[in-house]
């Protein structure tokens, strides 16, 4: 393909069909973006196209104020949430969006993800987020630019990182994730995906499961994580 | 084959293969018809016969008598509940019945499915309805037609329309959904069995999770369905 | 190979092969066994051999004694059960045991699977039985036996006919389903295994769940298996 | 690839690619180990290598020390738990870590998996113990050193022996699994797995199931284990 933007494309499109690799959309449940911060622009799944017929030609370039700078298909229903994340979130190089089963589940549940054990330590020191509803006046307006403020300012609400806690999950809606590039925050989705299960079912087998303490909750946060991490190569 | 009616019979029998690959049934347990409204006659798959020896040219056409007009095997035994639905709602192309393990849960539950999400209010703006148990006169007398009977009062009944509600759960049965053609009633089994498995998932976390919002469900459905939708291409 | 039976062990090997196919087994937790009445023998999986190394030879042949009539390998260790059934049960033809997790869940909760849809309709007219423990004598006897004579003497008890409800879980244990044929066994497995889940999803949907009603099981079972069936070719 | 533990670090290499074959780890979410008790050192994978890239080659040989004695990357994290292990059980010849979905769902309810049923009792004889929560001063010194401690103290005071009963429930954490090599740590992990989800699925649909009774684990256990046993070849 002709195209000044062909490293962030394939990226993105590499990302998106992993989403589907691992399990976590079905049909065109889900959305993948790459971001170029120093260009201001970046790339996300064109809208309602099925993973099997997508091509990396088809990807979509944005800027941040969502004007199409490059492609001929109409950009991800989502794509103003995306913009307004890399646009506050300057540090971040790829988001991701589901509709996978436990994350859903939870997000309808309108409860956050209680921290009940290592694998969900291993990957962040909090809870997992769940916003609240929005209010019908923000509905009503800039609907999918006002779930990328609601975002935002959950994690200034509640003091969090989004460098520490690269997810959330929207209520009644669905998880959104992000990391340094576009295969971390694909990534992210499946170990939320993952927590967001055992979760489910450790509450199952015990409603009064107590959350972890905190010096393991540390504890595996630095080995992974920390200044003196130990963990990978 | 020679047949009058090879595109039907090749779309009736490409959706029943999907419902197989979408592991939405086992063995014998589902079938899919296509119709030609023009004509006044529909095609569907023939009863007991396993997926993987199934042929386009097995499947049978019948008007909506349920006169078979081409064909040499015995029609699916849900047959009569096809044609009456092609019947009364002469603006619809195809019709799947499957006994997929989430709707099928939630019909033996007796239950309507409660809008929980987005995902749901993606596709329709009520409850996924779930018809009561049939009187015993009605069992005992022309069942799988008394079946479409049931279906087509039940959206009288609550007021809603076969074009926004595209599925329904026979209470004690399984579901029934349809759409403009195979292909799409299809598509609408898979929803209804993710829908069904994030709801009763989303029971299972949190047994008092509140229903979705009007406007969440007004946007959603409005971004996808509405005059000014911006979702697909 | 050189057989007297290698028609028996044909079918004995690809009823086990279909076994674990179907997922119904992991490891060696499983055995089907098929029966030449009219010869007095059946032929059974061997014990502990992995489904990915068994061969149509490795299959031994005993008569209803237990005696082995043909095979190097010691036979399953539930062969005994296998032969009182085919013993006391002059017309079947095939058994299978599974550790299947559904049914194992069931039969470790003791309690029968209530008919709550038509799937379980579709295949027999009574809840499916399970078995209280065995008394510590018989455990301590001739424990594989005697499981034999429990799964008859439930049949006896509870007045219901080992033709029309072709499954059993044995309390604490697991499912062990029969049929004319090794085949139908299997299949009988693997519909025991999707009512299991489908029963247990309704009670956590619905903990009030009604049973199906009379008119409606009797509907679904004789229009498949009734004097005017019309279920299949 | 030139080495003296060509054979060790195959075997090795093969059970962590068998843990990722069966579906029991995500991403790096795992390890297995094999031990030559006679040399005095173990094989173990390397820490955050994914399944797909991992070769023989990479795996890394240490003692009981903890200190490399060939390899270039860096053990797992947990290196020192199954050094522990080794340097205490000196029966035992592989060990393996996973965060399966049920097992940890288990860990994380902080209860001991009860022994319900014959799969069950195929295995071992008691419920499969779960550990308290470590104390803050063991996690915050030599932490994975302290969790092989946990482990050994645990089956001192429960007064059970590794040999009968060849897995534990790390609290919030996740299970550990050995045997006499590592494949059978290996399926000792599928093993566990399997029946932490049919418990799961048992106290679901009968919260008040009862423990298997005491005669049929004990026989069997026998079947299988004892003396006389007559399961396997």
């Amino acid at each position: 393909m002709n195209s000044n933007y062909k490293t962030l494309k394939q990226e993105c499109y590499e990302a998106n069909m992993e989403l589907n690799a691992l399990g976590l959309v079905i049909y065109t449940f889900g959305n993948v973006s790459a971001v170029d911060q120093d260009k201001g622009i970046f790339a996300i799944k064109p809208s309602g196209v099925p993973y099997e017929v997508l091509r990396p030609e088809d990807i979509v370039i944005l800027d941040f104020e969502n004007t199409i700078i490059e492609g001929k298909l109409r950009p991800s229903s989502d794509t103003k949430t995306h913009a307004y994340l890399y646009k506050n979130w300057t540090d971040i190089g790829g988001i991701a969006h589901t509709h996978a089963m436990y994350s859903v589940a939870w997000a309808q549940a309108q409860i956050d993800i209680p921290i009940f054990g290592t694998t969900h330590a291993d990957h962040l020191t909090s809870d997992i987020p769940c916003t609240s509803p929005m209010s019908d006046d923000l509905i009503q307006g800039n609907y999918e630019h006002n779930t990328g403020i609601q975002i935002v300012d959950c994690f200034k609400e509640k003091g969090i990182s989004h460098n520490e806690v690269e997810m959330i999950l929207i209520g009644n809606h669905g998880p959104f994730t992000w990391g340094k590039n576009a295969a971390k925050a694909v990534y992210n989705s499946k170990v939320l995906e993952t927590v967001a299960q055992m979760a489910a079912l450790t509450l199952q087998i015990n409603p009064n499961a107590p959350r972890l303490k905190n010096s393991l909750i540390k504890k595996h946060y630095e080995r992974k994580h920390g200044k003196n991490a130990y963990y990978g190569q």
